[in-house]
């Protein structure tokens, strides 16, 4: 077996869900390749220490220019916040090792553009953790589309619901909190979660060509953790926008931290002439699926209750009925990539794949800025 | 078109029930016969007189036997309590009239046997009121069985749960609160829930021949509202039967009304060796099937909105999609009744069909009392 | 007890709906007033022989004109196509007569803003039908709402998703189909669906004020029933928008003839600092809440199943867990109707009310039109 | 921190669930050991050896007698077939080892009697693997009636629905088919499913004293894998239970594997005075609640996502509204064990504890096989 020998750059969440995800991936796949955490690389000594005794990695580096550049190091996996994604990347890239990316791809176009190219010169494998991808429902999904059995498309939708930062008593900025600081995010639900259905979108429902958004700042003030301020709020607490995609469907996206009563409700639905599909995340073991073939008295929206040896991935956990969870969107992306790597067929979605996510995100945050419909740079 | 001239004897929720079937069945179906409500009949008088008025009744007749007997009536319709059942029905037998009587038949077999001997001699239309085969997602289940969708089955449930009794303040007797009365009603929920749950069995799933049961009374006292003094309470509170099908399926039964958060959960599951069927009254708009020779990866739960024109009886309502209620279940049965007036078809159940029921229940008591099996007088 | 002597004009699905309200009303509602269906009115007279048998009409009236204007009529029920709206309405109002008319009132704010003025000028008890403000879980919605369990809102939502035009075979005009043929209907589902939508929106969030939207026509021709020619197609078959209320909080609409497996998926859903509602026409018994004070640990969308005799409209029918329909919307509207008339408190939504509504629809469609915001007139 | 050095016997289902475990607990949980994955242990070499090789066994052994006695062993794990958990348990406690069974804990009362007395004589930390008490939907529940928000018991329901044997081609027998094979698994569905429910309900509503019970095997006949020979079946494939409890409630419980539709549906509702909680293993991420003190017209089940860090387990995992799966049950209970050692508060249920509940499956498979109710030895 091959070592796979990782550098993790970030702690929080991400470098959290990420290890589980190294660490698991040889119980699940048969595989030849087998992830080493070598190296564990953050801001704050004391944190990094901590996680890496806790998740096992063998080293901790404070200079995360010398950990991606480790001669140990095959491949750096980027868990910090978005204003640092791409010089870290770019860095490793030059460096030679693959590079694994949290999403958002970067802050904007310009830098995720920067990224891809650079990526691409190295030819370094490369992916973006747009983990849903792998969800087992959404997984098969794709392949019920691709069965064609959903038929001509009409209607897509995605929601990204959340009630977190209702309170104005919440701040802005520092660890835990970058994702409410426009300066270390970028944008606010837009880069965090409509990039996530934007994604879902395209790898269902195809291109998305043009968009018009509105965004709002519901809390227009908060303090600031790093300055001890109340300063402006710079994110999008909430963006909707409409989209054309290049099949002729129409697209309707909402995400928003001040949906009471919603923790992660990333929904998904898709209506086409011949079938519909539907699926949320907050009960990710369903897919509900409306196959219009069926006889009429017995037509039905079905919940498949995908935890069968038959659907994607579930062949490799327990058995029929049981549940996997969030947590198991990363083996199975990560076992994705490691195939890539082992049979020369690279995963999707690469740095290139989301650089169009990216510029989608962009448009959106244009047309919500200018009133205005968008293109997306994509074509029909 | 010819009359139907009605005497309704009673003016409770039943009779509201039944009145608003008669008004409303020529709205909805196409028959040869036009109800009309001729006499209410009930021991409060003003109450009668209130309730003749409000749903139509040409006039009021205090003496329910001379009711019965009136030339100008050609049906009548007894929504009493059931202690009066049988003497009701058998007059109104013996002076040539059509009945039909709510359910349960009656309060024990001894009394349903009689009725049904009186009836049967006198040759006339009868059927007992377990409207619930008529909600259409019920007469869709029995449709979906009879093609041959489920196969051999194996396991048949239904309860009937339901919250109101909790409270040791709720008396018993009089209007509206003999069904916690023995005497008055026979028996507790089994014979005014279970009842509807055996029916349905024996509709769906055919008889059941043996049982094990048992009852429970959680309070044991109330105050007796005709009495005005605190009296045991002779009616099961609660009842819970397993049951041998003469197919060979097993049954299990649960009838409450001291299970909180549930109004009218009447619910019942048929599983078989090719599928399965699943329906729940407070939803009642739904019938979930689940198909096993589907392709496996997207077998699942599907979930039927009986609202279309080609469900039973919904192409005589309003559109896809939108729901009727339950108080179409009395519109469906009676329309089924009248039907089987003018096709020589006699509806189902009638008395004698509800006698079979009734052996159920009180196989239900006897071997809730005594500890045993108990036969049902049915078999395989 | 007073006659309210009905004119019904149009014989159509809405004219069945509403009849069977006007027979009904009184076995449910205590009131002054008794509805007395007295002339049904249509163009084809076959038709409307036949629908005023089956439904009671005292006589038929083949011109329009004179049944509005005649002697023994107090009411005015306007069941004819959007096109006729303006001119039955208006003489109808000028006979001084009181005027219901179907939603959308109109074709067009050019026509609702000459009814309104017809209308106030002429100074008779009016309503538009928009019966969803009657279903139980909405009513109950809008008093939750009052009752300040909901804070500050920041996002709504409403769809009304349905399936019935997915096949390029459907044809467009005539009797049923009028709802297809742009000339008849004003518009397609911007009236037909969105306008619910939005009525309801405005009830329960208050006034739009923007709105920017995208409509979509999949079959672009469709045979003319009338002209018995394949023609374009002049309506919207799906349309979309964002809005913003004048309570700033963000508004996402979308209704569509083209979601396979809806039939009549017309949903709300509002979420506020306090808590959130979510409602489904399709499963109308059910009212959402999340109530954001509740103890952390418990906190969870609870399904109220609005069968209580304390819900809105509940006592004046059957019992707790039991289900009324459709249809009943339709009833509590009228009740509502008429217990305004009794008491001298105008009933909303009345004309005026409506032309709001109707306002948004224009804004919606030329926003549709010319890729821009449109204001809809009403301010913040 | 200490090591925990496992000795696992049998690589199954189980071996896999609970190696995941072992290896997982220190990712999640902060506690003074650490598992160590010693030694594993099977029947067949080859596949102990790759079974090893997966889940990183520092050896393997194929007497199990060695490894339970083996000196760099602190803990034995028992995963094999129900017919060796006896004399392994009891060659591990004897050698002085912590012993951890897989359920049901024998395969009848004599030999779970024998354990218990074994393992209380040696002193040795001791637990069974009924792993569901560490769902987190399922400990809130406990907590919730520990609050006192059920108020006094009157109803309990446990179903455990599967539907993987319902072919007579299905063997008999063997790895993976031992279940079947009344030899080596005790009993079928009693053993395997209604443990669990039986397990879970008097961890939630205390001892159950009587039960009447009936039994079906609906295949009668299979090829026995280990003979080659078609064989009379002599488990039973379906079994449903009536249940007093010592509190006074009632229960009825049911399981089977020929319910189509069904793979993993295990199900429990506790009814009370005060509340109602409704939880369901194939959605584990929710416990309804239903809060009867609520205000009446706001009563309803309330879906509560049991993802937030104030519930059970779920702040060592990820962030609120992310779902864990079924295997953090085991892991779940295994830092409850050992945190168990380490604060010497032993944890439940250890085998005392599942004896009790082996009494009640006997007494179970005795009503049915005799017909009539049996008490299980617990009293009021």
């Amino acid at each position: 077996m091959k070592e796979l020998r990782v550098a993790m750059v970030g702690y929080g969440f991400m470098g959290r869900a990420h290890s589980n995800a190294y660490k698991r991936l040889n119980d699940f796949f048969p595989l030849q390749h087998r992830p080493v955490l070598k190296v564990a690389c953050g801001r704050n000594a004391e944190k990094t220490r901590t996680f890496a005794k806790v998740w096992g990695y063998e080293r901790v580096e404070p200079d995360w220019q010398k950990a991606v550049e480790a001669a140990d190091v095959d491949l750096v996996d980027i868990c910090t916040p978005n204003d640092t994604h791409m010089e870290i990347a770019i860095a490793a890239a030059r460096a030679g090792k693959m590079v694994l990316c949290e999403k958002p791809l970067a802050r904007n176009v310009a830098e995720a553009e920067t990224m891809v190219e650079v990526i691409e010169k190295a030819g370094v494998p490369n992916m973006v953790w747009y983990n849903y991808r792998r969800v087992p429902a959404i997984t098969l999904a794709k392949q019920l589309i691709d069965e064609g059995r959903i038929g001509k498309p009409f209607h897509y939708r995605g929601n990204f619901l959340q009630d977190w930062t209702i309170s104005p008593e919440v701040p802005q900025g520092g660890a835990g909190l970058w994702r409410l600081d426009v300066q270390a995010a970028g944008s606010g639900v837009t880069g965090d979660l409509l990039a996530h259905n934007i994604d879902a979108a395209h790898y269902l429902n195809g291109p998305i060509t043009r968009v018009v958004a509105k965004a709002e700042t519901f809390v227009k003030e908060r303090k600031h953790v790093l300055t001890g301020k109340v300063e402006p709020v710079g994110i999008d607490d909430a963006c909707l926008f409409i989209a054309e995609f290049a099949n002729g469907s129409l697209g309707l996206f909402e995400a928003t931290r001040y949906a009471r009563g919603h923790k992660a409700l990333k929904t998904l639905e898709l209506n086409g002439s011949d079938g519909s599909l539907k699926f949320d995340l907050e009960e990710m073991e369903y897919l509900d699926y409306f196959e219009y073939k069926s006889e009429s008295h017995v037509r039905g929206w079905r919940r498949i209750h995908v935890t069968n040896s038959e659907h994607p991935y579930m062949d490799r956990y327990w058995v029929p009925g049981l549940v996997i969870g969030y947590e198991h969107s990363f083996i199975n992306a990560l076992a994705d990539f490691v195939k890539g790597i082992e049979t020369g067929v690279p995963v999707q979605p690469d740095f290139r794949n989301a650089l169009q996510t990216q510029k989608v995100c962009e448009a959106v945050l244009t047309s919500a800025r200018e009133g205005r419909w968008v293109e997306t740079g994509a074509t029909a």
